[in-house]
């Protein structure tokens, strides 16, 4: 069983795994530009917050490395142009927008350019490293929750695949399943079938038994008494506890209230905006809606059209629980986000 | 505009439209044989409640004038057994066994073997000609329902295709659109996107403007105030008002009572079975994994399974309304379905 990684750092370029061609076929491209970053981000060769998050701060390491040598007067202005470029590349995670401030941050005390590379380059390297660390802590946490669960439910992939390794979500799965025997159940995530494709695939390589759902089945699925929990990650929790995640978890969410199955929102603190007040100021990304329609409706002068919101907001009061490296906050509704801070 | 047919009798023949293909292609099979047609039916080249139970009629229809011919001594044994082959197709869809008992009873008056071609031949057309008007009378008392309603939701296709033509939900869509704007969303209805593939296709050869969701979608449309009503069709109403209906109903009628739309189960009283008092008596079909399951987990060593329910059951308290052709029983976990009957 080899260690799934959705990004491999060389020391002077980035290998992004296209998770387009996942199960299928495992094919690693290999970056060196901020730009081409920026563009395998927007085609969701690289997706899950985290490891947006990472590879975008790669990107600014590889973007400082390219101007400090080609232009050390101005580098500073080129790498600012990559950054704002980068934070075009998708809306709704905020761990992109993090990491993007955190590289800007690491870069302000750099004195010389020949200083900047090492400072970026390692400045990048502790985001990465960060990040698997929290994985792996939020899975301890949010295993101990599970205690007792016969059977969990996860939707799209908050895996090894969405960040540094060991996963969000799925880390708190792994970290279970590890412990004792447990039922895990996978929403297949239309559109992109993340649940299919990705988690199902991740999970079957660590002999970690999944089950593959319609998304449209798993009401029916709590109302068979099959899951005592839902596990997700999350693209950006709000102030007040509002979670954006993938499309799909706010439905999610309410048919746990509805069933008595309870929900967990497992991220790291790099995820939560505190500038946000609530779920309302999300900017939701809007995709293709060839995405969801049949090819053969671009043909036909029809008036078919789709609605393919990729994200949504589930609201504190549908979650129970919270979990970062740093604790968690057990009904965020009323108690906040403190004990996740 | 053509009519929409899934099938198409010639009066010697049964041609049914191999719905697998649409939309991108419009092919039909003709069959000549009751177990043929149970075939057709099996593999979903004919799907959609009552269209199930009328090509049953049409397959008893032909047994009849092939036994009655090649050995009009036996041959009721002979249609028996053509009869039973036929319930074995599909096990949730009553209108199946409703027309299958429909057309015993119509040869229990058959005196000779030359009477049986006429007399069943008649019987399978009364069947869907009965439907048809059904479900215009359906439309018209489904669409008063509607009336002030600015958007609307169906799942599945409960329309032409699924029917002996206009529809059940969709046309009780048809009906209100012709009255007055509305804008319609499908589900795509996975795992065989009967939504993406059917309804979109069926409504927009009329001009009907439709816009696609992911199933997971419909809670944040509800949110967003998109729709007011859902409208599906069902495969089988229990005495008590419960429904059985394509797999993610029960999903979105909850998730419709959660946001203050009104939930409407629009079918044919061929589709009521008062024999079961309640759903959990519903035989619910499950079918292949690989239907949810990427084809690459076909060839791995691998703990990767799929559940695959193609059906679930609303209960009756979580329906405002249910439409027949007789008329309409409003709440009736509340109310029985005596209005309906």
């Amino acid at each position: 069983m080899t260690q799934i990684q959705p990004l491999r750092w060389t020391g002077s370029a980035l290998a992004i795994l296209d998770q387009r061609l996942l199960p299928a076929e495992t094919l690693y491209h290999e970056y060196q530009t901020a730009s081409a970053i920026a563009d395998a981000i927007r085609a969701m060769q690289v997706r899950g917050a985290p490891a947006i998050g990472i590879a975008a701060a790669y990107a600014v390491a590889l973007s400082v490395r390219q101007y400090s040598e080609q232009q050390p007067d101005r580098w500073r202005e080129a790498v600012d142009r990559d950054i704002q470029v980068l934070g075009q590349a998708r809306p709704t995670a905020v761990n992109l927008f993090w990491a993007l401030d955190k590289m800007r941050a690491a870069l302000v005390p750099v004195a010389t350019p020949e200083q900047a590379w090492p400072m970026a380059r390692q400045a990048a390297e502790a985001i990465e490293q960060a990040d698997l660390a929290a994985n792996h802590r939020i899975g301890e946490l949010g295993a101990d929750l599970l205690t007792g669960a016969r059977g969990v439910l996860t939707h799209c992939n908050a895996g090894a695949l969405a960040t540094s390794g060991h996963g969000t979500a799925l880390g708190v799965i792994r970290t279970a399943y590890a412990r004792a025997p447990l039922s895990v159940y996978a929403g297949e995530t239309r559109p992109w079938l993340q649940g299919a494709r990705l988690t199902a695939w991740e999970l079957s390589r660590e002999n970690i038994p999944v089950t593959l759902i319609a998304d449209s089945a798993a009401a029916w699925l709590m109302r068979q008494g099959g899951v005592q929990w839902l596990v997700v990650g999350a693209d950006r929790i709000c102030a007040n506890g509002d979670s954006a995640n993938k499309i799909g978890t706010y439905s999610l969410a309410l048919l746990a209230r509805a069933h008595g199955v309870k929900v967990m929102i497992a991220a790291p603190t790099s995820t939560i905006d505190l500038n946000l007040s609530s779920g309302d100021d999300i900017e939701i990304e809007m995709r293709d809606p060839f995405e969801l329609l049949p090819d053969c409706y671009r043909t036909l002068q029809q008036p078919v059209s789709a609605w393919n919101p990729v994200f949504d907001v589930t609201p504190a009061h549908l979650i129970d629980a919270i979990v970062t490296e740093r604790g968690v906050a057990s009904q965020p509704h009323t108690h906040g986000l403190k004990r996740c801070l």
